[in-house]
Order: structure tokens, then sequence, then C-alpha cells
């Protein structure tokens, strides 16, 4: 190693550049590259990582070279700021910052003020003409260097500053005196000695020394291991360590602070944004003792400096083709630009500066759509939103999750019908409910939005809302729900029915009162910048969509056909419940068919609805789904009212509630299983669709219905739907004497189905993979009840994310992974889809065109969010071999 | 196809042979043997399989050459029976049979008797003096000619028939004389003109190739495409034809017709065993005119010909190398064996035959292993069986699953407590409920056989039954329970509590009464064949025991340790449950730490129980698996008792009850994922577990246990339970000043943990295949629900089996495959093995032996079950590679 480079000087001399990340770690690499573009940056130098793991290898000691490297660092500092570390005229101070190649919260903190002692004390008041300012330095130095280098807890300097406050009868620190802060100052040089056993180290390059290896132990420290696993960080050798020079901003009246944006990050404005604050440190900002000024200020008062800080602003936007954020201190007159990093911004914000960006030259559309705008702005967009501001100003009475973006205002309800009532009477109501389940969608449909304080991000409720874009917060077990008393508390506070509430989906917030919303207003800029992302759509986005109300919306959102309409939905809509309750007490298959037959009507006007507003656009329908019991009452004062609905004895309904009772309903009797055991149903919904869509035809309505059996797993079940599909299709062909063409396909959302892909392809004419079944099957989660361990798992560590909300790769995406190679080459022709929620969520969009799919399917508001992620997964790994067969969609 | 050769003959010139199945059928395959070796068999000729295929692509138009090679096949057999067909002195008659590869009985049934017309009529006359044999032939073979050749409804014949007898008056049809037949033969001819718009044919040659072209046509009936639809036969191209001579056994006082066996089916003892007629045809002997004589007797009368039957039986047996079930007729002094093939024989029979065929060199050890005793016949010899004889007789009440093989007689009770009782005070009872639950095994334990309305092959009672080895019929849906009034009902009788029932476990029968029962005594062929299979045992078999009874048992069985012992139902024993259910209500971890401090002592208990019986042998423990809902009480009386005996008011229990609830128990908070969010739990198991075999080590009782982690579907669960378990190992050690080795690793039951094998496999020492579950997840059936559509799939075809019973190779078995293969790759020394319901399966067995797994755990009963398929599985496909590894188990 004698001949290694440990040391990578920047400043004036700069060794690295921004593509040495691995190398000498993110700060460094990012420090290093705005030196080489010629912004003022504190001089500085990093050791590497490679540097890092050889001395943590060798037991500590340091490689032959290292030191001497260190002293040039030193002089090469010393040189740029014309200072001397340890000087007694004009003495350097020096941070020390740990920084991996990615950025760790585990590991050590900042050191400040490196290099003072006795004699560079006296040369700082010299200097400064500020003798508290120098002695108050001094003392967070010791304690920095003592709690961080040497262990020695904080806690003792703190007592003994109390100590010295009582003393002197002083109660807050600022009110101490340079006189007290010096005795403080050697108190704790007393504490640092007692609790070492060795002197406060005079000499700065010693001290630097010291720091340096605290630096390197702290990589190994319990909290950086435990943090790299939580966070599954694996593959880095060591971390960096940055020593720089110290500046202040509080030097003198010449001398400032502040904090920037190179453009607004509410609005996305062409402007500088930010703050300062003359003959300060950052610290003073963030205690609060002095009010900064806007950044315009500046402008009047140090011209000079604030065009050098335009220039520099302009350069680093240019540079890093990004708004950025950036933190200076002027010392004496002098600019340094402290950090930069790509600022954060309002969805509005981030879609303005993407455009005036690409039309600006600054970056190109490619760039604009990959690293400008994330979904999340887009879906900020599309909902009405408080503002930050009203949201953390004000009492929050509990934090759910947040289950479905947007803010809503209502007053507090606990029944759906109550729900529905108010609603007729043009009433704002939140719906609070334990949990939701289907019987509930009237009263959801009615409230503006919804919160549970039950049930995770894809509960009933959640799904339901994400799917009408109607806020929800779910699973807010801060709340205590009471249905006696109509009332909700959060052990504090209790909230009466008809109280006002607000809820923040996009946060998971609930809020006393009405607060103020700002409605989604769709900007210029957002129609721009859709069309660029429309230009990369190379996989084709669907909705899942059941209401001609959903369809339209999802069209107008740029959908391109529906995805999964779920036809048990309208199931419960109106009198029809009666009607397929009907059906299920059914003794026989010819009451059975009795009671499907009034149900006909009914199915035939929701797809007439549907395929009206789709007209041209693929719809693809899923048939019956869900359990029968599902759709039976479960109290006993519910039977009751219903047996007599029924006109059968309630004792003969509580046998077949009881009957069709199931242990593991996820795992029952549902999905093609029931098609399959009841024949006459997957009749039924066949002729409804078909009728629908010829009836439509002789209109000049063009259905493109697409019929989707569902929970299939062995080829022989879809085999048998299909013969159903295809014969009712034919007959009703007949007595209409017309045809139209539609295709016949599955869902894959059991693991055998995607297993033996292969056989059901050569059956089906497309698959939608239905990700929400299948990762509760791959893994073994019920969704309704994972809560009780997940939060538990992602604490620990054991899961990344939500398996529910970002597809698990290894195991449910290997499935996917399967059924997609499986089923082209079963089906070269076959058409493969996704429309589970995964359908919306980005990270597993960009999984879904990897694997070659032709269409993902979500939830209409997630439209524009699934058009942003293909395009920045095309982007990102270029168009795919198998385009043509995507583009036959 | 001009030279193509269509037609094989058989009798002393033959062309065919056993290998030839695909080509001529099974049945011509035979047929050709038997002549091949010199048996007699009456002389014919078959036509190939590709004939079939050939006419029937050539829209019925017969190849060139086919007529020729038909016409000298008749001189072939005409010239054998010194016969003519269509003379009118000395006429042969023949039969003709489909018969292709596989044996299918959706396919044309047998014509006989064809030739016959009005000359020929007349010569068997003559050559007989027995004219109504003439005409009842003659009219037998109009009626079959027509219906089954020409499609005319058997009914029409029958119909004449009826009304001939009610003209002459006579009711029985053995009554008719040979007047009436006669005018009978006329009466069908005109029915066959009626209905055809021909005359019957009278030219034999004709009729043969009508006959012929009807066999080719029945290949694609509906019947038969639907059979082999739902048998899954595919590959077959057609089926053969077999045309062979008629011989008759009622042609004169030295002609007979008979049935033998080569050995005693019953007994196995080397004797002649079956039933002859004189001057009969079978016919005679099924419709019970006459009762026909034991074989002895032949002795007697008909020496030569009884010396000749043995000379070809004993040439048969040789042959075939398995005892043989023979049909024979004599026709006028000549024997002809009319078929062979192996016969069915009891368990006992089995093996003796085996080991004797063995001993006198007749068959090698592999062969008696692989061909002469199946899986069945050892369970038969395991359990106390009722006679076929008395099952078949008597009354059967209801019909269910054959859960759990063998006899049991017993007085009904409906509660586990009754139970209980009864047998505390002697009383032999039957456990009849409609489902049971863990809270019935004290009352299962003590009852002689459980008998269950509903739950399938894997439900809590069949599993529990099949583990006990005590006679279990689960899910017999012909009985309806009513707790109330303490009866069962089969819609006819009603069974009261204390009535006699007798159980059948092996064929799924209730019987009203105590039958009669046949205890097992284990030969000692038995001792000799068990001994043969353990030399071919090169994959372990363990047994599923969880009390020191079944662990003596298992290895009594010949198990070589323990594979799963479910630490839960050590849970229900006793008084445990309370300690158990107080710590499900604890608040706290210390409460909590503190009800599990009371269980430590019954665990280590239970695991020294097991730990002293399997002595040096390796114990596999599970830990805690299922949901804790499962430990509390349900309906309100028993909330109220147990919240007493907890000391918690009833509504605090209630709200605990409530919020365990989970909607999906199967995929829900249970196996690992308890284990980590209450670590102590697995702190608990494994402290009695290693405290155990540390005090069994004093007394130099050695104690292996292997630690199994339920439910990971995640290398980082197994992970954190793992080091849970090490760490307090090591405190238990360190208590001791003392250590054991034991192994830790995990069940492979949930999809994604087959499919991420590899990640697991680097951390654990061994993967037990838990195919219960992972045939839940992978097919999305929940065992406890699937009741309800499985039967309807089997039925359907859509299931060829039940994937509960045998193991679905395609689905379930893939991922097996994968977790095998990616297991292997993750870590070459790890010990691999299954632990389901299929660990005892013989198909499944032999597929886990392809794999290269190293052991297979089972129910004690199935030990040795699963060591003839082992023995089976290895002489089938031979040793494997990786058999030095599977050794070192």
């Amino acid at each position: 190693m004698a001949d290694s480079k440990f040391v990578y000087r920047f400043g004036k001399i700069t060794d690295g550049n921004r593509t040495m990340r691995e190398l000498i770690g993110g700060k460094g690499a990012n420090l290093a590259e705005m030196c080489n573009i010629g912004i003022p940056v504190p001089p500085g130098f990093t050791l590497s990582t490679e540097t890092c793991k050889f001395v943590i290898d060798h037991n500590m000691q340091w490689p032959e070279g290292l030191e001497k490297q260190v002293l040039d660092g030193i002089k090469h500092v010393e040189s740029e700021m014309a200072a001397k570390l340890g000087d007694s005229k004009n003495p350097l101070l020096l941070s020390v910052r740990s920084g991996a190649a990615v950025s760790m919260p585990g590991m050590m903190d900042t050191i400040l003020n490196l290099g003072i002692n006795d004699d560079v004390v006296e040369a700082i008041i010299a200097k400064t003409g500020n003798e508290r300012f120098a002695y108050d330095s001094y003392r967070r130095f010791i304690d920095m260097f003592g709690d961080v280098v040497m262990g020695v807890s904080h806690e003792y300097f703190e007592d003994a500053m109390q100590h010295l406050k009582d003393e002197v009868g002083i109660e807050e620190d600022v009110n101490l005196g340079a006189d007290h802060l010096k005795t403080l100052t050697d108190r704790y040089k007393a504490i640092y000695r007692h609790h070492t056993g060795h002197m406060f180290p005079e000499d700065p390059v010693e001290q630097l020394k010291f720091a340096i290896n605290a630096v390197f132990k702290s990589w190994n420290s319990s909290r950086a291991i435990k943090y790299r696993e939580v966070s599954h960080i694996t593959g880095l050798i060591g971390t960096g360590v940055n020593v720089q020079a110290m500046v202040f901003g509080n030097m003198s009246s010449d001398s400032a602070t502040g904090v920037c944006f190179t453009r607004n990050p509410s609005t996305g404005a062409d402007e500088l944004y930010g703050e300062y604050l003359v003959n300060a440190q950052g610290e003073d900002v963030v205690a609060g003792i002095r009010t900064p000024q806007p950044i315009r200020e500046m402008k009047k008062n140090m011209a000079d400096v604030y065009d050098e800080l335009c220039q520099y602003t302009n350069k680093l936007e240019a540079h890093y083709k990004n708004m950025q954020d950036i933190e200076f201190t002027i010392q004496e007159g002098k600019l340094y630009i402290l950090q930069t990093r790509n600022g954060k911004r309002t969805g509005a914000a981030a879609v303005k500066i993407a455009v005036d960006l690409v039309n600006n030259g600054v970056v190109t559309k490619e760039e604009a759509i990959s690293a400008l705008v994330e979904p999340e702005h887009i879906e900020q967009l599309l909902h009405p939103q408080f503002s930050t501001q009203d949201v953390l100003d004000k009492e929050v009475l509990g934090k759910g999750l947040p289950a479905s973006p947007g803010a809503a205002v209502g007053k507090v309800v606990f029944d759906s019908k109550d729900a529905e009532k108010a609603a007729e009477q043009g009433e704002m109501v939140i719906l609070v409910r334990i949990e939701t389940s289907p019987e509930d969608v009237g009263g959801m449909s009615s409230a503006e939005g919804i919160l549970t304080s039950r049930g995770g991000m894809t509960s009933h409720a959640a799904v339901v809302a994400r799917g009408w874009g109607k806020p929800c917060v779910a699973g807010c077990s801060d709340i205590v729900i009471n249905y006696k008393t109509k009332t909700f508390t959060n052990g504090e506070v209790t909230v009466k029915e008809g109280d006002w509430i607000s809820i923040d989906g996009t946060r998971g917030l609930v809020m006393l009162g009405q607060r103020e919303m700002h409605p989604p207003v769709l900007s210029e800029e957002y129609d721009t910048f859709m069309r660029w992302v429309g230009t990369f759509e190379k996989m084709e986005v669907r909705a899942n969509a059941e209401t001609p109300e959903d369809a339209s919306l999802a069209r107008s959102l740029g959908a391109k056909g529906i995805g999964l309409a779920r036809t048990e939905h309208m199931f419960f809509k109106d009198d029809r419940v009666t009607a397929v309750r009907r059906m299920i007490v059914s003794e026989n298959e010819v009451e059975r068919r009795k009671a499907l037959a009034h149900l006909l009507p009914y199915q035939k006007e929701d797809f007439k609805g549907i395929f009206k507003k789709m007209n041209g656009l693929p719809v693809t329908v899923r048939l019956l789904d869900p359990p029968l019991h599902e759709f039976l009452p479960h109290t006993k004062e519910e039977i009751k009212v219903v047996a007599e609905q029924l006109g059968i004895t309630k004792e003969k309904l509580a046998r077949k509630v009881e009957a069709l009772q199931e242990f593991n309903p996820m795992l029952g009797h549902r999905g093609c299983r029931l098609g399959i055991t009841h024949p006459e149903i997957t009749e039924m919904q066949t002729r409804a669709i078909i009728e629908a869509a010829l009836e439509l035809k002789k209109d000049d309505i063009e259905a493109i219905p697409e019929i989707m059996i569902p929970l299939v797993g062995n080829v022989r079940e879809f085999v048998n739907q299909r013969s159903i599909v295809e014969q009712t299709a034919e007959k009703v062909f007949a007595e209409y004497n017309d045809r139209i063409s539609f295709k016949i396909g599955t869902m894959i959302e059991v693991p055998r189905a995607a297993i033996t892909a292969n056989e059901i392809a050569r059956e089906a004419e497309f698959f939608s993979f239905g990700t929400n079944d299948l990762t509760q099957m791959t893994l073994g989660y019920s969704r309704d009840d994972a809560a009780k361990f997940i939060p538990h798992y992602l604490e620990e560590g054991i899961l990344a994310d939500d398996p529910f909300q970002t597809l698990d790769k290894k195991g449910v995406g290997e499935l996917v992974h399967m059924g997609t190679e499986l089923g082209h080459a079963g089906n070269p022709n076959i058409k493969i889809g996704i429309c589970g929620e995964h359908g919306g969520d980005p990270a597993s969009i960009e999984f879904c065109y990897q694997l070659g799919m032709n269409y993902v399917s979500c939830s209409p508001y997630r439209v524009p969010i699934a058009h942003l992620a293909i395009a920045q997964a095309v982007i990102k790994h270029g168009e795919r071999k198998n385009q043509d067969q995507a583009a036959l969609v």
C-alpha cells in the first residue's frame, strides 16, 4: 500500500469528481465535483473508503504513507485558506465528517471547530474581537470531541453546564457571558481528563488523527451495522472521511449565512428563493434566536456577493440539470458554497421546472422525465390538498396510513346508510368505520372521505377509495371508535357524530375542524409534460373500473381501456343484492337460473354503461370472483330482515349462511371454482356481456369485451369455463343473428397458474397477473390479517417494503417472471398484463416492463402515474426486443 | 399402406407378443403372448391400432390389402379350429372385441356368436342337439349386433321379448322354450330391418366387416373421448380389434367353464383355487342359475383336463411371475384358456406369495418388491379389519372418506368429554362429530374410532387419526348429526347415543351394530419381506410423532428418527392450555414470560419422553406453529368458564378473542411470525429442548434434537429465529456447564420459501417440505374448505387426484423441485426431507426420491409403507448420483 493514494484533495486543486462515489464517498465526490466546475467550496481533502477498510482490517494501524498524505492535505488546505492549523495568529479550523458511497445516518456525526487549543482560542479572539464566540466554540469542540471521538457521554458536559448556570443564577444558555464560557471550557477539559485518563489533546494534528480514526471506527458501530442491515445496504467496503476548512458567517458584518433554492420550490417559478442572515452561523437560524431575511434583500444589501451567488446557482443548476437546494456562507465578504443538492418541490413546481428546463435547453425531454418529476408529484396534482402549512400547524387527532391521497373535509358519520342520507341532503360527510366491507360501498361513495381504525394499505377501504380517487386514512389505530355512542376518541379528544373533521389521505392525518383545501388545477405545463411522457408509452395503460363514471374518468386521464372490471361490485348495488341472495339460497339449478334471469338485465345495463364510455377501447370483464357468503348477512338481526325479503324462514337462511361459512375464504370456494360448480352463473354473465355488446352495435358503439376467468390454477379449469363462455356466446349470436369479436383470458393469481402458465397460455388469449392474490398466496400473507405482523417486520428490517404496495420481486416477482416466460413459450401471441394494486406502483411497473408485459391496469387516478413510470422505464432500459408484440395490443 | 401389415394372428401361429401393446392393444398382445408360450388359446387375429387410425382418417375407407388380410385371418382361425365360418355342418363362430394400448371402458362392448345365420343355426342344432341353445344364441347375437353395431336400441328387443312372454304367459326368460326363442329370432330380425332399413346380414363375412368398423368408430364415440379426457389418457392413435374363435363350455357333458387363481388369494397358500361348472357357459354362473363346484372336484371328475390345467396355470404363473387369475373353457374335452391376468389378493396373501415366489426362484427379490406387494397390502396388514364378506353383506348406514384405515366397533358418543369418561370405565366408543378440533384430542384418543360428517382426507380428524393409526371415516355427508338430541340419522335410520356402530376406515363405511374384527398378526413372511425391503432403503424414513407412545410405535415399525414433532399438540394436554391462555392474554412481555415459565417444565418433560424413546436417533422438533386464537375459547359459555379460570373478566377475554380473530388464519399470524413478534416463545421452547437433552445426557441417553422453524418465507425470518435459538442454547449450555450438538433448519411450506430456497439454504442445516401447507398456498385451496369443490373437480376430471393425498407434481411438485435444486445450490450439505401428508404416499415418495431428498417423514403406521415405496423407487429408478450424500443423513 506504500504507493497508494489515500487522500483526495478538493479546492482549487482537486483530485476527485462526481463519478468516484465508491472510492471517496458521496459527500467527497460532490465536494470535488463542485470544485471542478469552479464553485468556491472551502478547501479540504477526503480519505478514501479503501483507506477505511485497510485501517479496520489492520486493527486501526495506518498504512505506510497515509500520515504523510494527511499532512500534505493539511498543507493544501492551509495554502488555499491562507491560514495555518494551530497558528497563534491566523489559525485554520477544520470540520471532520464521515461519508460513504450511500448516505448512512447510522455513522459518526460531524466534528466542528477542530484545531482549537489554548493558543488558538486567543488568536480567534484577537482576530474576531469576540471572546464569547471564541470560548463558546472551544467548549463546544471539547464536548463534541469528547463525546463523539472519545465516548465521553455528552450528559457529563451538559451537567457541568447546568451546574454553572445554577451557580451564577442564569437560566438560558444565551445569557452566559465570555467569562462563564471560559470557566466552562476549563471544567470540560477536567471532565475529559477524568473520563479518558488523558489530557485534552492540544496538538491539532493529534486531534485530527483521533477524529479520523473515530470516523473509521464508526463504520462498524452497532448502530451503523444495524442501519445497513435494516436498509439492506451491502457491498460497501467502508466510509470516506472528509476534512474541510471551517468558514464562519459570524466573523463580521460582511459575513453571513444562508440557504437558497434555484427556483421557487412551491410554484416552480424561475427565481432565486431562500433566506439569509448577516453575521450569523447556521445554528442561529435553527435556534430561532434571530429571524432570517428573504434572499431578495441581499440583492440590495450585498449586491456584489448576490450577483456572485446567482452566477454559482445558475452554474450549479445547469451542471446538475436540476433545481438545486444550496447552503452558503460568506466569511468577511468571501462567498463559500457549502453544499448543493437537488431541491425538494411540490408536484406543481416539479412539472413546471421540468418543462422550463427542457424549454431552456438545460435538459432533454428524456432527462426531464426520468429525473425531474416523480410519480408522487403527479399524484399530488390530481387530488385536492391541504397546504403543508395547514397540516403542520394545527392539532392532529391521529396518524394512520396514507391509504388514498387527497384532502377531504366533512361531518363525521359512523354508518353507511347515514352517509347516503346525508349526501342526499347535500351534506359533506366523512365515513368513519372500524373497517369497511362491500356493504359499505354506498356510504363510501356518498362520503367525501373515509377513515378507518383498522386495515392496511390494501384493506377494502383503501382499495375502493384509491379506485375512486377518494381520500382515505386507513388503520388509524390512534383512535377508538364506539358505534353505540357514535363517537370516536384519541384518548384526549372525543369526536361526536356531526362534528367536522378533515382528513389528509396523502399524509395519513386526521384533524379536527374544517381545513382549507386547494383544488387541483392542471396547468398548461402538466399537459405539455404528459404529452412528452406519452411519446414514450411502449406499454399500454388501462384502468381498473366498474362504473361508467370511473370509466369516463379513466379515459379522461389517458387510459387506453379497462383492464379490470370487477362484476361483483355491481352485485351490491340497489336491490340487486336481493336477487343475488335469492340465487344463493336456491335449492336447485332451476331456482338458481330463475334468480339469475332476474339479474341479467341489471348486468347487461352495467356493461352497456361501461362499453358506451369506452367506445372502441377494450374492456376486460372479470367474472364473479368472491365467495358467495360475502353476499349474505351475518348478524342475527340482518338474517331476520333478509329472510323476510327473500320470503324464507330465518332458520333456513341461517343454515345456508352456516353452510357457506369458510375457514379461509381467501383459499375457498371462489373465482372460477364458482363458475365450475355453478355454470349457470358464468352463462348469465357471458350472456349479459355479449347481449350488451350486440345491442350497442346497433347504435354504432363498438364494445370490445375481453372476458376474464378468475382464480385459474389448472388449465382444465380454464378450458371448462372457456367452453361455457364460447357456447353461450354462440347461442346469443344466433339469437341476435349478429356477431362481435371478443377475447377470453384469465387472471394469473394462484401460484400454480404461474408455474403451469405454458399449459394455460396454449388455451388463453390473454393473461392478467392479479398480484394482490398472488402475493397473498406466494407469501402466505392474508392481506386482511397481515397488519398483525407486517409493521413489526418492516421495523425489524425483515421486510424492506410492504409487499402489498411494492411487488416482492424475489418471490412474487419470480413467479410473475416464470408466468410471463412460460406464457410466451406456450403462446407467442398471448397478451400479458397486470391488474393488481401493483399495476399503479412505479417500481412494479418498471419490473413489468422489463418482463415484457403488454399492459398495466390501475386505479383511474393512477393512470397518469403509470404513464410516467412507463416512460421512465423505457428511458432507463431502452425499448424491448419484443416491442412489436407489445405494440400489437 | 398397400404392403402394410394390418392383421396379427394368434393361435398355433402367432405374429405378436406382449411387447406390442401400442400396436395391437393390450388384449391382443396378451392373447399373442399366451399363444407364444404354448397355452391353448382359441385362435384369432388382431387388427392393429394403426389400421384403426387409417380407417378413421379416411372416412371409414379400408386401406388396400386389409380385406385380404382379414380373409386370411379367418382362414387361419378356420384351419386351427377345424371349422368354417358360415358352414352348414361345422360352423365357426367368432367374438369381436375392442382393445387399446390402455384399458378403456368407454369403448365398444363385446359381440359374441358372430357368424350365426339361418343355415348356421341349423348346423348348431344338428351338432349340439340343443335347439333352445341354438336359437337363444341366435337371438342374442341379433340383439347385440343390432344394438352395438347398428345402434338399434336394446330396448326394442327387450320390448319384443316382454311382449312374447305376455303372449305365452311366461314370466321368467329361462322358461321360454326353443319355439319361443325361434319366434323371437324372427321378430328380432324384423325389428332390425325396421330400424336399419336393411335386412339382417346373413353373410358372416359381412357381419364381421360391420362389427370391425363398429369397433373402429367406437374409438371416437363421445363416451370414449370423455373417458380419455377424464382419465387424462393421451398419445394413443386408436384401438385394436380382436377377432377370436368362440368356444362353448355348454356343448356336452365333457364341456365346462371355470375360473381359478394359481394360489389362494386370501391366504396366499400354494394351491389351485377356484370354481368350475360342467356343461355350462360363464353366463350361467353369473346368472346364478346353477351353483359352481370347487375346482378340487374337477380333479376327481375330469382328472386329465385338471392335470392339463395345472400344467398351464403353473406355466402362466412362472411366465408372468405373479399369481394369475385365469378363465378357461372346456369344449368337448378340449381345454382352452380364455384369459389370464394378475390376481387381486389380500395383504397377507400378497406378502406370502411374494416370499414364496422368491424362495421358489420364480422371481428375484427386486421383482417381488416392485411387482408383487403394493403399499395398500402392507397397510391392510397393520390394522384390524372387517372381512370383505361382512362389509358387503350387511346394511351400510353411510359412506364417507376412508380417512384412516382399520376397523373399529363401539358405542356412539357425540362429545369428547363423554368419550373420555366412557373410556375410563372401560367402554368402547366411537366419537361422532360434525368435525373435530384440537380440543377434541382427548376424546379422539379415548375412542376406538372417529366418524365425522364434515371435512376431507386431511381434516383435523383424518390427520390426527392417521397419525395414531386409529380408524376414521371422515366427511360422511350421508348422515346428519344433531348434538342437541344426541342422535344422527341417514334419513332412514336414526342412531342414538349408546347405540353400537362399526366403522371401516379402510373403505369409508359406517354400519349398524357390532361387526366382527380381525386383529393384525404380522407373519413370518412379513418380517422376511420387510427385511428384503430394508436392503433397498436409500432414503431415510422418519415418523411424525409427538408423544412417547407414538415415538415408540414408530421406532418399532422401523422409523429411523422423528421427522416432525408438533409442539402445539403438547399445549392442549391437561391443564397446560390454561398456562398457554394466560400467556396469550398477557398485557406485556413480563407477564407473558411468567406464563411461559409455567409451561417450561411441561415442555421439557414432553421432550424428555420422546428423546428417551428415540435414544440415539434424531428428533425434529417444530416450534409453535398455529395462530394463538386456536388456543382460546369461542362460544360465550366457554369464554365465561375460561375467564374465571384465568381470573380475568369475561369482557376482557372476549376482547382478546375478538382482537386475535383472523379472516384467513391459514395465511395469518402463525409459524415463525409468532416467534418473531413474541421471541420469548421461541426462547422458552428452545430452553425446554436443550435442557431436556442435557438432563438426559447425564443418564447416558443421547438426544439429537433438530430444531425446525415453521412457515419461513424469507431468509431474514429464519436468521432472526436462528439467532434466538442459538443465543438461548448457549445460555443453557453455560448454565449446565455442558453442551450437546443440535441442528437448526426450517420447513419449506410457503411458496416463497421454495422460490428463494438458495438464500435460505445458505443459513439452514436442513429443509423439511411441509407439503400440506405448500399445497394449500400453491393451489389456493384451504384444506378445511376445499371439500366444497374438490369432489366436483374429481368428477369432472379437472383434478386427477385429491392434491392433499397425492402430491400435485406439476404445480406443488415443481416448487418442491425448485426448492430442492436451489437448496442444494445454496448449501451442498443441506439435508432435505418431506413431512407433509405426502411423506406417506407412495407416488409422492417416488417423486421425492427422484428429486434427491434425504428422508421422508410420515405417520407411524405408514412407516413400513414408506419403506416399501422407497425400495420400489430405488428398484425402478436405480440409485441416485448423490447417494453418498443421502447416506450421510
